[in-house]
């Protein structure tokens, strides 16, 4: 489900998770690993766009209303509530992983001259109960509810000694990816550290090392006293379009303190961050009519290094373009909006 | 044109070319430029998504059937031939660019912590005299003229001694980021090094030191030698899905000849490009019934500096996903196909 395939997706068998479900390539030129699943029997037709491949909002077939009924495993993690007593959410494991809990940590081996792995990992999905109310319509208690099961899997998965990072991400609409409308988010742990946290890690020690300050407090503190950018801010956590957003509407969310790891957030401020979340897709969602959007965390890893240089946050990317070839061919985004008009129309929104 | 924007684009006034038409901001964390189009006044409506937002293929509306009718600048380059004695090719300044040629090469101010720039540089349009036909049914003549195109506009544009790179690249297709269905590629010529570029360049350099030779003849080599994801070759070229394919069905074509640089593709080898490029997406459109796709050269510099270690390239990137939160937070992108598989289904197609 990380992946919106354009159709005929159904139809494929789930992957025995005991298997290896992908495998892992490491680029000869940027050293960077994609994964391919290797062991699908995919067809040209499964790619074929279909002009009328919407999510199919038909509530009668949507595997997560009763997921167990569906042929998923039982839930890793179930919290109940008392608008929900079956269940107000649950995590599985992802029926169609893109990374498989396999013997062993996945050896590097050569192929040619290139460098290959097993896809060794966990994919999860965090599902809520409600199959209409996506996360900005959800109470605050709920949106506290999904938080706190991000930290709960996230602090089982990094005991595994093969796991280096954990991602954890939400895509909501077709045009962000998402293969089912029912809201859920996802995890996925993998044996290395991806190459995006990697420059972003070296990115962080560098400024360290010449400005003697987190770079992102530099940038939090900044845009606290410029305000111009400012989407909302609570006494812990603050909302901001950033200065070099990569999307209009772009907004990131910050612990206004030095907080390197995502899985230390205390149980107490929870509720903080879920104001903050549920108050960003809110503004978003009235604003611009219920958008597609990703947001995924980005935390520091867990592969036993020390990373007090690094702040932990939450990207959010509405879907307001798209990446074309000019962006594909050289990494450099172009925005069509400042985002100081952006954050001005998100804040005068009133949810 | 460079992104696909939802809707009411059209209605946006052309930019002022001495005006500043964009603004570059130096990301704090990775380092990474980004452009953001200050000048323009974005509403929030012009980012809503329209479903019925396809291409409107209405060609009595179309802006490139007689640009200069339009309001398009006079030609900068133009070809004729047999079949259209007015025009068969023709290139003309970017009516909305994202980079603008204004004074001097835009020297790098601070903004707070930030380091901005202008976005000094050029946004041309090549494109071809038929509406319906989209490279991959043009006659092979005609695909030798449109590289030819890229090769002389690169030749005059890398004379500006502020520009560092030059990009050349194709949308096809709405869901790949086209705004307009006539068909057209871009070229962008920016005033730094792009930051995947400087990756590539900087991997390429590693393993040469490593290696004692060119990681992509490398490449190349392996893939002539083992056969198994070769799509198309004639004496000069190969096409192949790459081993580290980041996406279904994604195509690279290289010279098989070590060269770095794009713009010394002798005249006499262009039309055995036109026939790989041509041979590569013909087999792409019928197999996937005419999908969206990008695609871009990737080549060395030319802000002065030697690559020798570098060899310049084409990647086509079929839509055939979407990159979704996982793939935006981690850069891991995950492929649902084997590439071997898809070279088979693609060698397997008639043209």
């Amino acid at each position: 489900m990380v992946k919106k395939k354009t159709s005929k997706n159904k139809k494929s068998k789930p992957v025995n998770p005991q298997k290896k479900v992908s495998e892992l390539r490491r680029d000869l030129v940027t050293g960077d690993w994609i994964a391919i699943a290797t062991g699908r029997a995919g067809k040209p037709r499964a790619f074929i766009k279909e002009d009328k491949s919407r999510l199919d909002t038909d509530i009668t077939k949507c595997p997560f209303e009763n997921p167990q009924a569906h042929g998923n495993k039982p839930p890793l993690l179930l919290y109940k509530n008392k608008k929900h007593p079956d269940w107000s959410l649950q995590v599985i494991p992802n029926k169609y992983p893109a990374f498989g809990h396999m013997e062993g940590c996945g050896d590097i081996q050569e192929v040619g001259p290139y460098l290959v792995r097993d896809g060794r990992g966990y994919h999860e999905v965090i599902i809520t109960r409600d199959h209409k109310k996506h996360l900005a319509l959800l109470a605050l208690g709920e949106v506290a509810e999904v938080i706190s099961a991000y930290k709960a899997r996230y602090l089982v998965l990094k005991e595994d000694e093969c796991v280096k990072y954990i991602s954890i991400f939400h895509n909501h609409g077709a045009d962000a990816g998402a293969s089912l409308p029912h809201p859920h988010s996802q995890l996925i742990a993998v044996p290395f550290v991806p190459s995006d946290i990697h420059r972003s890690l070296v990115g962080s020690n560098m400024f360290f090392r010449k400005n003697g300050q987190c770079v992102h407090c530099s940038m939090v503190a900044w845009e606290l006293k410029d305000k111009k950018r400012l989407v909302f801010e609570n006494e812990m956590f603050v909302a901001f379009c950033p200065f070099v957003s990569r999307t209009a509407f772009e907004i990131r969310i910050f612990p206004k303190g030095h907080r390197a790891y995502f899985e230390n957030l205390p149980d107490k401020d929870i509720p903080q961050l879920a104001e903050a979340l549920r108050a960003s897709l809110a503004k978003l969602n009235k604003l611009l009519d219920d958008p597609s959007y990703n947001f995924f965390i980005h935390t520091a890893p867990v592969d036993g290094g020390k990373y007090p240089n690094y702040h932990w946050h939450i990207e959010i990317l509405p879907k307001t373009a798209i990446w074309a070839g000019f962006e594909l061919g050289t990494g450099i985004e172009i925005s069509t909006l400042e985002p100081k008009k952006a954050a001005k129309f998100l804040r005068d929104v009133k949810i």
